[in-house]
């Protein structure tokens, strides 16, 4: 079956935007659409020329007999700004201030529209670090590992504060919680992370910094590679902080509950 | 600047797959291109015969002075079809038979490529439900609930064993395991749920039912309504199901631990 340009170009978009960060060879898509491979070639270089200019991502170009292209989702800085500035905003809302100068966040880590930005915006970060896999701490860095697995297309996994049987075998460590000074412990699946793997720790919120150490501890445990951490939300803490080496989309600057405000500035993510 | 029809269907393509379920004008694409509403209309006629025809989905037109289009996922169920047997097979392999008989899935639920599609086929089957939220128990149901999300462009919701000092006020209700015939408790943060609203409820696994249980009494204490329920796999249990209308993508039939096999066939997803 012949189809025409028009269509192969809206196939084709929807295709690469369901496989990032995947090889698809002009043989593939030759055969889907039963077309010259200097025809899929054109198509190709319009593509390439939308998804940079409108700032959606990368076509990656693969010369040769076995080449192809691939689709590496990558948003523009200036964009990301933008976005984050309207989350400063959001979680700025007075109403989200909890007992104990706590910011409740669950309902936008729970909004797709916001999941789907801050995922994108995290795996531009890191497109060309060779991530293998995601990992983060049950159950509020889950949405947002998802949303950066899905980006970078790697599996993601979770680590638990409790173990449960449907697990199987786990690898567990101890670790200080920064804010607390507590011991606690988390594990995970011990089929869960190959040896060699490079992970990118992903969480929601991070204040002393402990519970992202504890999954670099995992990584160890696991003879694994850790190839960067990532938080939706930072917040300053007084203590000393233990992880150096990060990006924030969020800082939360100061609580005051007498007041009732919380002070948000865009996070470590835009420094130079 | 004005925009040639292939890069607009490029972008169109994009805009509307990452704004599901969404009313798009005319009008905002027209200024957004700076074309004519009548190229507009007829790029879209073009986007809309294409995800037809190749299964992406629908593109729902909006006649009138403030009309435009809305884009709705929607996999085919032949697709659904041939998706769920190669999951029937993966999920059948022997080596992931657990202690007590138990099935480990966590890989599964944790790979991009297998959530995209199982979210979309669970979305395929509730599009035209009038879902406002989707909720699920933590953790293993987070990513199915959150893939779901994706696609209806609903926030989705974590009800919770162990409640935590960052969700505020939470609404508790006890239920009983059906597997244990204990009773536990489960609790969802006050502010997360809107009195009328329309839930779909997901789960990983389901054997007696009891949680999926539990999470309608909440929608009840929530004066919330059920708009459906949806498990990625449910295991054929002995004692009475307390569950009566619900759909499941896979059927665990039956776990032999001396000979180490695992049965799994298609789901109700798939009765007539």
């Amino acid at each position: 079956m012949k189809v025409r340009r028009s269509e192969r170009l809206i196939d084709m978009t929807y295709y690469l935007m369901e496989h990032p960060h995947t090889l698809v060879t002009l043989t593939s898509f030759s055969k889907k659409y039963g077309a010259a491979k200097s025809s899929i070639s054109e198509d190709l270089t319009i593509v390439k020329r939308t998804f940079s200019e409108r700032g959606i991502g990368i076509l990656e170009t693969l010369p040769g007999a076995a080449g192809g292209v691939r689709f590496i989702p990558k948003m523009p800085e200036t964009d990301a700004l933008t976005i984050v500035e309207a989350l400063c905003e959001q979680l700025s809302e007075s109403n989200r201030l909890l007992p104990g100068g706590y910011v409740y966040l669950s309902d936008m880590l729970g909004t797709p529209d916001i999941l789907r930005k801050v995922g994108l915006m995290i795996a531009s970060k890191f497109y060309d670090k060779q991530v293998d896999a995601v990992m983060t701490v049950a159950t509020k860095g889950v949405p947002i590992a998802q949303a950066v697995a899905y980006n970078l297309n790697v599996p993601f996994v979770i680590v638990r504060r409790d173990s449960k049987i449907t697990e199987g075998s786990t690898v567990s460590v101890n670790y200080v919680s920064g804010s607390s000074e507590r011991i606690e412990k988390m594990e995970l699946s011990k089929r869960s992370l190959k040896r060699g793997a490079r992970v990118l720790i992903v969480d929601d919120f991070m204040k002393g910094g402990g519970t992202v150490n504890g999954m670099k501890g995992l990584i160890e445990e696991f003879e694994a590679e850790l190839a960067g951490t990532a938080v939706f939300a930072e917040t300053r803490h007084s203590g000393p902080r233990v992880v150096e080496d990060y990006i924030s989309l969020l800082s939360v600057d100061s609580v005051n509950t007498a007041e009732r405000t919380i002070s948000v500035t865009p996070g470590t993510y835009f420094d130079k």
